[in-house]
């Protein structure tokens, strides 16, 4: 057994993205205690620097100890009571999930269904949302990570709260790579991803609550299923005046990355990597539209970060990525679900969204699909 | 905001230890994609040194995507199903914690107590199987991190296994520092942590289950309440001969250091690694004894990787404990529950576990204490 060296390739698939060599550098510091008063310094400016990628002043903001699906269980798991009736809108495979997690966890899921590919229809929201006078939450992905389409975050939120309903947004791929407004859109629970547009490394999941999604999960009537994911506890740890309390190991180096993809988010600014995953878009669009490649998702529902495309008709899917990674080094992402084998997911994500990454995709696909 | 340098400390408390420089250089290296070929031989290699480290041949031996906690989290929900009867062995913080997750799982713990600071009592617990013949599973920890003591992993095995029960071991604190052999002491579960004795960075936690295990998880009558922790899932990403399948975005960096730190353990050898462990302790509890500085755990029952000591009446826990952070970059660990500010915990873990530490530890307390 030796050293593992891997090999240097070009992330463009739908996450992990390409990590900036500051944030792998950043991990690679010396590990300090959880408890080390400089570790605590290092996570208010982390947990400050989240509200304004998420573009809130909600207090309740903070990273969780492991991945995305982490991030999505703890929503679920400190929201949802057994019993309670979920909206859940499923138009990919993350909403999918989120049913999943509904279920286990003993709520009642009510699904809203939308074709793969499609944005979620605010209509059929309303819809169930009536039918359903009882319901509690309405949970739903801003940005699905399966399809490359994005929802209307803000008519859901508001249709959710004229129903007295709590929202639950997944924002995996969409946090720093386009428009995102927590508290100007009426999100109460959020979780995302570090992988994405943040381009730091996987394994921790920034997550938000307002303060109507605090009073529901300080006021449950039987604790978490999961004493792990239990923010009531973890706040004993990250909280605003908290003691510190132990609850579990931080894992310190990751944090590290975390703070300095923060610190390079505020050094470009939001707004301007918002600007720039568009601006990487359209000219990934155009060059791929000159293959006669087309875009699964129809303008204006389209992801500028995460770009879905019809497998063109007799070419081998399964070939054509291993020539992208054995000739060019180059990932681009599968079809999942419904879609797998007929579309491939071409990311553009935080480093990833680059001038050199796309001219180097367009002439790579020119070279294989010319063949 | 600025990048984040933390100071250079020299680890000695309860986790994390010192992580290796080669362990930070290798999470340094570049990310690529959990799906990548490449990564799926990592993953491989990781699984085997795994097996080695535990002494097992358990094919279901491999690291969970989080920290300790979620490690003993995943062994509860995928083995506790409601109603099931669980002897639970508390002699310290992780005992009690192991008796939350039960409860919250819907498990019924019927708890056997011993003393903080002692060993897990065989004969209570041989009392307690026979006044609960139902029971389903006996959980207990190897070495607990809160008092320093040890208990008897082999004989508890034999215990619940005459009574039909299957085992939860906790060996955070024990994986690589002291004899653990998971196959010749009848250990059905078990999950430890990276950032102790293997000194690498905290964030993920490995867990083995042998065929018994396995079969009560596939066996279940209702699905683990955790999505994100349900090994039936996982094991389609980690499993051997699995499809890789996509569960969650795995933590690749973190991975990275593992199998370095599981390189290095593989170079020092196993029984090494203990040996070391074993003799480190000898001299720094001699060192303190010559301060007038006492072991709380008796003789037989003390961790060499975690030396749990008297705080010496009228010493200043806060004030000791932040003169050797400031004063020599030191840090030790706190009391924890029942032993908060009566305590002391020095570890001797991993990379942590060498002679200039001791030195340096011995004679920092020296000065201190001399005032």
């Amino acid at each position: 057994m030796q050293s593992f060296n891997p090999p240097i390739r070009t992330l463009m698939g739908p996450g992990p993205s390409d990590v900036h060599p500051r944030v792998l550098l950043a991990m690679a510091r010396p590990t300090i205690g959880h408890l080390d008063p400089a570790f605590i310094g290092m996570m208010e400016e982390t947990k400050a620097a989240l509200q304004y990628a998420f573009q809130t002043e909600n207090e309740l903001t903070m990273p969780v100890s492991a991945p995305g699906s982490a991030g999505m269980e703890t929503c679920f798991a400190n929201l949802v009571e057994p019993g309670d009736k979920v909206i859940v809108c499923i138009n990919g495979v993350f909403g999918t999930r989120m049913k999943e997690n509904v279920t286990r966890l003993g709520g009642d899921a009510i699904v809203v269904d939308d074709a793969w590919g499609e944005a979620i229809s605010v209509d059929k929201v309303a819809q169930a949302l009536s039918d359903n006078p009882d319901a509690k939450l309405v949970a739903f992905v801003h940005a699905e990570t399966s399809t490359g389409a994005q929802s209307n975050v803000k008519a859901l939120c508001e249709l959710a709260h004229q129903h007295d309903c709590i929202t639950i947004v997944d924002t995996v791929t969409s946090l720093a790579g386009s428009e995102l407004r927590v508290d100007d859109w009426g999100i109460d629970a959020i979780y995302s991803g570090t992988q994405k547009c943040l381009s730091a490394m996987p394994g921790i999941s920034p997550v938000s609550f307002n303060a109507r999604a605090r009073h529901k999960l300080t006021n449950r009537k039987i604790p978490v299923s999961s004493w792990f994911l239990d923010l009531n506890l973890v706040m004993g740890y990250w909280g605003k005046g908290a003691k510190r309390a132990y609850h579990h190991t931080a894992p310190v180096n990751t944090l590290y990355g975390l703070h300095e993809a923060l610190v390079m988010l505020t050094e470009e600014g939001l707004e301007n990597a918002w600007a720039r995953h568009w601006q990487n878009h359209l000219e990934l669009k155009q060059g791929l539209e000159d293959l006669g490649v087309d875009l699964v998702v129809k303008e204006g529902d389209r992801l500028p970060q995460l770009n879905t495309v019809w497998i063109p008709d007799g070419v081998d899917d399964l070939a054509t990525r291993a020539a992208l990674l054995n000739d060019y080094n180059l990932e681009i992402g599968a079809g999942l679900g419904d879609l797998a084998g007929k579309v491939w997911r071409i990311g553009l994500m935080g480093h990833s969204s680059r001038k050199e990454n796309i001219t180097l995709c367009l002439a790579a696909f020119k070279n294989i699909l010319n063949k």
